[in-house]
């Protein structure tokens, strides 16, 4: 593809984006189903019934008629891929055939908001076997049923272990003519979300590969007296004039100098307005979402292109973290394991920088890595930014400080894709009682400790995913210092398009 | 101020964007008073009380922990311009102090979030009279509170005429230990909503500023082949990078050929995801928000730079519509008059250009100005896009075809700020009927019509503000055919920053 130059100052070599496979979400029923069927079957219970599933619906802001831009429940959207709002969907658990109901739309949203489309072009788009209206549910699920008495539906309802929420399960008029299962379909179907298919993939590649030149394109552009909002600015620019994103995964983290110890800064009550100075460090974590997958990207660099000693014995101690785990990540390990390995390098490189003094492992007991890395090591991703599925049912949270914040405590799977995110923060809030206690003040070296005050924090975080024997690195932005650096004099860093499997351009 | 010009390709002479001044809310809150203390006067009801508003929540998507970027709820931020979610506001009839409540974070904020800022930080930011935690409401009320019996509540309630929804009124725990009066309140409210003061028109006009900045950034860049989604990012890149607006006042909607006739075109469903063709008009109806308030402009121009006769003809019957109104709005003057004048100077130009043949007063008389613009003149803009107290009480909306879709029907008053947005379209499902009517089909020259079959609509914007003795055009788009292509074939049209009044850069 050749590079595409619109925007003068800027280019890319990803545009135009590629078109999804229509078969992705198919595959993603068929998957369902296949589990689904095991698990009816293990249990002796009948291959009968339909899996339905509400859509999302468009929100309007407080009392008024703003209308927020409409995103897809993540669930609905793994099964059917639809972008329009107030659909329902079905599986027919017997014939594995799928049906998608569509609003029945007044005649005026012909005039305010485009073309009421046939039944026949949802079918068509969203490669399912039928398409009837959302007033016929209840009508269309009898006539498809040939078991006997009431027809069951599996909902969905189940536990969010990042939110602890609950999934809610689908309503419509005429419900009480169904049974109704809520149990057996949230766990298998978010157990379907945890291991991606590779044309899911494919299309977190692709939002990966245009979140990375985004992120490479902000990097070039950074300088100080800039505003933090002007980073967010170029990034979300770059990511949809040619990338086609609409939707940022989460709200971007644009933080320079302390802010960068903020773990969750850029929200509206810390909403990226400081001013750049130079010599300080900047936290940007961004990323683009694709076709409702996310991306999750962190880069940790000096706002003027040059990092100092001190800014170097943080960096790297982080990066090396990352490649630590990295290198160490396949099927069978396990994550609070991983944690834990990013901790103790980070420590040693404290340690051999004389922030620290002391025994590596006495620190580990002491859990001082939570001190310099509050948050966990990485999160499932997918669909969602935290993708469900990080603690399957019974299984325990970690209770000692850094771990419970971990979003998943599982070992690694063959298709997950997780992110790894080290980080080294200098927060006073954590590390003065870490100095006061008797527990862990001697690991200090206070003076060197206090250099660091107002420092921030570095992030360097990656999307990978789970190979047979490994895993593979799907973000593409440098992470050396000299790379780093080069880049932000203006060398090249090109990131070129991923093939996307089966089909798309 | 000095351009500037950080990203290579595009520059700015609204950078930095102005500090807005702390006293505009502190003068909503007195506007408040008077009103309601005169509004308790008249009917002998004692000066005691509390006006109480609830502050908005932060929201999560669906089931997850994705938290959508908070925006505050508009009557509170009128009052108090708090940008931070979770707080609630009161105003003491009886003293006048301000009180606001925020909320009681946890230490864990501090790593997660950000500072926890004392009282005495919202104090000062918000320059109201005192700050106190959200738990505290009930207790602090009743130690402000003088008179006798339980103090009395002036909660928020009543109806958004546009969405037909009811704001919510202010809940807490202890609400029960007060009287509570939801019925004075929000009609006042909202009619000192209504009526802008000159800082709230300062604001207004900045991000009118910085949005017709943006317009003209857009349409030196839009080129055919393009993506419509690419001008949206081109828009929204400008506003932020350079006018620091992370929110726009609605979803953009950059429709181009038979799109521009959608008139709400751009949501999920119809997401600005065409090719742009040589030969098309652009429709592009995007406006940014500053500091809470909106903007609400919409051009229309050719993808190429080059009018047609045709886009011509249909293009200077909707700009006469847009002058003749504009000269023609000043205090008293009625809105439903004004849309009926924008129709028949549309009406008179289609019959000039063939379209139409037969007498303009009959056609006004079937309601044709409704087949070419379904929609209304326009709307009270303000902190919401359509901003609420379009209808006052026991007002009703018009019945007939294209009056009903009239968001207002008042007479306008010094201070309203208002957009004038006549609109001519070539909607299949209205112009069809309408040639088919035995009514209606006598005006329409058919062989001329059919020639604008697929050719969309044309879109003129600008929002308003009503003077003593006539009305000032806050937009500062280039709207003559000549500027048009001026601008886009590189013809300078600077957009100056507006003096920003009492205080500010």
């Amino acid at each position: 593809m050749a590079t595409i130059a619109m925007d003068s100052s800027s280019s890319s070599l990803l545009y135009p984006p590629p078109e999804v496979p229509k078969k992705l979400h198919d595959e993603n029923r068929q998957k369902l189903l296949k589990h689904l069927r095991e698990n009816l079957d293990s249990s002796s219970r009948p291959l009968h019934g339909f899996v339905l599933l509400q859509g999302g619906e468009e929100q309007t802001r407080y009392c008024t008629d703003h209308e927020d831009l409409f995103r897809q429940e993540s669930y609905f959207a793994y099964l059917f891929g639809v972008r329009e709002p107030g659909f329902y969907g079905a599986i027919d658990v017997n014939t594995g055939n799928s049906i998608l109901f569509a609003p029945r739309l007044p005649s005026e949203y012909a005039v305010w908001m485009g073309e009421i489309k046939p039944l026949s072009h949802f079918k068509e788009v969203y490669t399912v076997s039928m398409v009837h209206y959302t007033d016929e549910i209840t009508e269309v699920l009898n006539n498809q049923y040939h078991g006997s008495g009431k027809p069951l539906l599996f909902l969905l309802h189940g536990l969010n272990t990042d939110s602890k929420n609950f999934s809610k399960p689908a309503s419509f008029e005429g419900i009480e003519k169904f049974e109704t299962d809520v149990k057996t379909l949230h766990p298998i179907l978010t157990e379907c979300r945890v291991l991606k298919s590779k044309l899911e993939l494919s299309v977190i590649q692709y939002a990966n590969d245009i979140s990375s030149e985004a992120h490479i394109e902000v990097m070039r552009k950074t300088k100080p007296e800039m505003k933090e909002y002007q980073m967010e600015s170029l990034f979300l620019h770059h990511t949809y004039y040619y990338g086609s994103c609409r939707h940022c995964s989460y709200t971007c983290i644009c933080a320079t100098g302390d802010n960068s110890s903020v773990l969750h800064y850029g929200h509206a009550a810390a909403p990226n307005d400081k001013t750049l100075h130079d010599g300080d460090m900047a936290l940007l974590d961004m990323g683009a979402e694709f076709h409702f997958y996310a991306s999750d990207i962190t880069c940790s660099f000096p706002v003027n292109g040059k990092f100092t000693s001190n800014q170097l014995l943080i960096y790297n101690a982080v990066l090396d973290a990352h490649d630590d785990v990295i290198s160490t990540m396949k099927p069978g390990v396990n994550w609070v394991d991983m944690h834990k390995l990013a901790e103790k390098t980070i420590l040693e490189s404290l340690k051999k920088g004389s922030l620290l003094v002391g025994d590596v492992d006495e620190m580990m007991v002491e859990r001082l890595g939570s001190v310099f890395m509050p948050h966990g090591l990485g999160h499932l991703m997918g669909l969602d930014t935290h993708d469900p599925g990080g603690y399957l049912k019974g299984a325990e949270r970690p209770k000692e400080a850094g771990l419970r914040s971990l979003r998943t405590s599982r070992d690694l799977l063959e298709g997950m894709v997780i992110t790894v995110e080290p980080g080294c923060y200098f927060i006073d809030a954590l590390v003065i009682p870490a100095m006061d206690s008797s527990k862990t003040s001697k690991f200090f070296n206070r003076e060197a400790i206090t250099k660091f005050r107002g420092f921030g924090g570095v992030r360097i975080e990656s999307d990978l995913y789970v190979t047979s024997d490994g895993c593979v690195n799907m973000t593409k932005v440098p992470r050396k210092i000299e790379d780093i650096e080069a880049v932000m004099a203006g060398a090249p860093w090109p990131v070129k398009k991923s093939v996307f499997e089966n089909g798309g351009s």
